[in-house]
């Protein structure tokens, strides 16, 4: 039933992030008939969230709720819509926008997630032209432009689904562009809540050996019992970096740091290899790469950022196709408060996905 | 005539770079039947041939021969080598082998210049199994692995192919590898000796637009000439990164400092965009990038190290069939240490190319 008022876990302040959300009523960005209002039935918890509930990034337009991996069912659909039904079983990710921008080179080439003209996020955005702010989904309901919502493939269950709407999307969509196939291999940088999908989706796309690669032992097993062929623990192994020398053709890195040792993984990368980089670390700057690294063996550096729509939808069918499964901690959606306090904690193994009774 | 000694300009010690070598006769590699003997007419000055010189990037076994930029009549042929026959107008680039290696990845697929296994320069390098010394081009003769000796075209005069056998296809092969064609627009930061074949080759392929980058406007006229479409004097004009954002495929990098505008030179890169570094700063660190900037627009930063084989050829021929003139002035290979002392001096506009005349 299509939703007459919106209630969700409103952060007000700073505070939020300590667990301090309050419960209540929002005014949805203004309908408009490109628009699909959805009941949420699951959402990821994503730590991006955290940055938004703290300010962390940028000033957040309090209140706002956060939450972009929504899944939930289709209650009201745009006339002007046609990809989604009502009664459908749908998802948003990380990224809305009130209308699509024609004269965008990004939006107009499959390339939303870079749309250099107007970024609206599934929360804590201001949307142009009086049209409102963005919610996210720690909610009971969630409004969001059609052309960033996805049906949910049959085969892949709601809470599975959720946390791949950004988390997910993020991993896969530099594998993928960056030749992810069987011949290759591939190095996971970080094996946590993003890293963990870095594994799955890496040996889902063909990968012929899947190194997980971090500072300590203790998530051997784990990236093992994921998929990984192989494991690095690059405080543990003294020689790690000559040992495996040149044997990578692409890595994925979710983690950063100033003093990463950057050039040692690098080094890992065949000729022609590439690095890409989806984490930041505070103030951004990686630590600094040496020319003849880049020159010598004609590896590049990249960055990527979530994932565009069309590589959303592919990512879901894969995942449906190859029955993949994300660690998912499922918590109670009321439970919001005490959730935030153990994803600050750094308790996930590897994702929580809220569940709301009310619409399961 | 195939020669029965080898004379050439030696460098004996590191003041062979002030304009100190001395002609002399050198030993060169054991001859082999995959081998080629040149009667050398040209050969391009290097800013490598410096560093070489005066042990600037590592010591050099003195007595050394610098020059990789040659072009000669093939004067004996190895009964291997099938695509040369003696008399033939023939150039080496910077890169020789003695042998090809068979369990070399990167030799088995055509990036013999990322070589993983073993890399011999033209000049100042021992070849391994005792096989001696291998010597460059300020010679008479050189004697070099025919895999590393092509053709030259019809219709490229031997003083505008040799200087492209090293700096042209240092850029040739980024821009090619890269996507410069019809419909990109292509920034070159640099516009020297390397830089201006950047110019040339990026609109003989095509490239819609093709922007100069350097930090005086004093190369500004240079850049046109050459076929630039626009020039960006970075000390010069305050507005140069605002300006210009978003606005470039690709760019080349030359030149190279811990202290350039890294990050504003990543910002007017499009959405996967790409820029390619082929200078090294003193040291080798680059200015460090900030994530942000890679993973906002999902560009990617790499490097590049002069060209395959295949490349050379590609690039030679694209330069006979489109005509590229290279701003090339021509010195007598007698008056070679007045020449070095003048390159340092950092007087060329924009490739030395010393001419033999015992063999033109």
């Amino acid at each position: 039933m299509a939703p007459t008022e919106f209630e969700g876990w409103l952060g007000v302040d700073k505070s939020a992030v300590k667990g301090n959300m309050k419960w209540g009523k929002f005014e949805p960005k203004k309908w408009a008939e490109d628009d699909v209002d959805i009941e949420i039935s699951h959402c990821g918890v994503c730590g991006s969230d955290m940055h938004t509930l703290s300010s962390g990034w940028m000033p957040t337009p309090y209140p706002s709720v956060v939450g972009h991996e929504i899944v939930g069912k289709a209650v009201r659909v745009g006339s002007n819509v046609k990809h989604i039904k009502t009664g459908d079983r749908v998802g948003v990710g990380a990224q809305a926008r009130s209308y699509m921008k024609k004269d965008c080179p990004d939006c107009s080439s499959g390339l939303e997630n870079h749309c250099a003209i107007e970024s609206v996020n599934t929360y804590g955005s201001v949307y142009p032209n009086n049209e409102g702010k963005s919610y996210g989904g720690y909610a009971d309901h969630n409004r969001t432009n059609a052309h960033f919502v996805f049906k949910i493939p049959e085969g892949l269950s709601s809470a599975d689904a959720a946390p791949m709407l950004c988390g997910g999307v993020t991993v896969y969509s530099p594998l993928k562009a960056n030749g992810c196939r069987p011949g290759k291999t591939v190095g996971k940088v970080g094996v946590g809540g993003l890293g963990h999908f870095g594994v799955l989706f890496a040996k889902a796309l063909g990968a012929d050996r899947v190194v997980g690669i971090s500072r300590k032992a203790d998530k051997r097993k784990d990236a093992l019992a994921l998929g990984a062929d192989e494991y690095i623990a690059t405080s543990e192994d003294a020689d790690w970096a000559t040992k495996h020398m040149r044997s990578l053709d692409l890595i994925i890195s979710t983690v950063s740091s100033e003093k990463m040792p950057m050039n040692d993984y690098l080094g890992l990368l065949k000729t022609k290899g590439t690095y890409i980089q989806v984490g930041a670390p505070d103030g951004g700057n990686l630590p600094p790469v040496n020319a003849f690294t880049l020159i010598a063996n004609g590896i590049k550096v990249g960055g990527s950022a979530i994932g565009a729509p069309r590589e959303i939808e592919e990512m879901l069918q894969l995942a449906a196709d190859k029955k993949i499964k994300p660690w998912v901690q499922e918590r109670p959606m009321e439970d919001a408060n005490k959730v935030v306090v153990d994803f600050e904690d750094g308790k996930p193994r590897y994702r929580y996905v809220f569940v709301n009774k009310k619409h399961t």
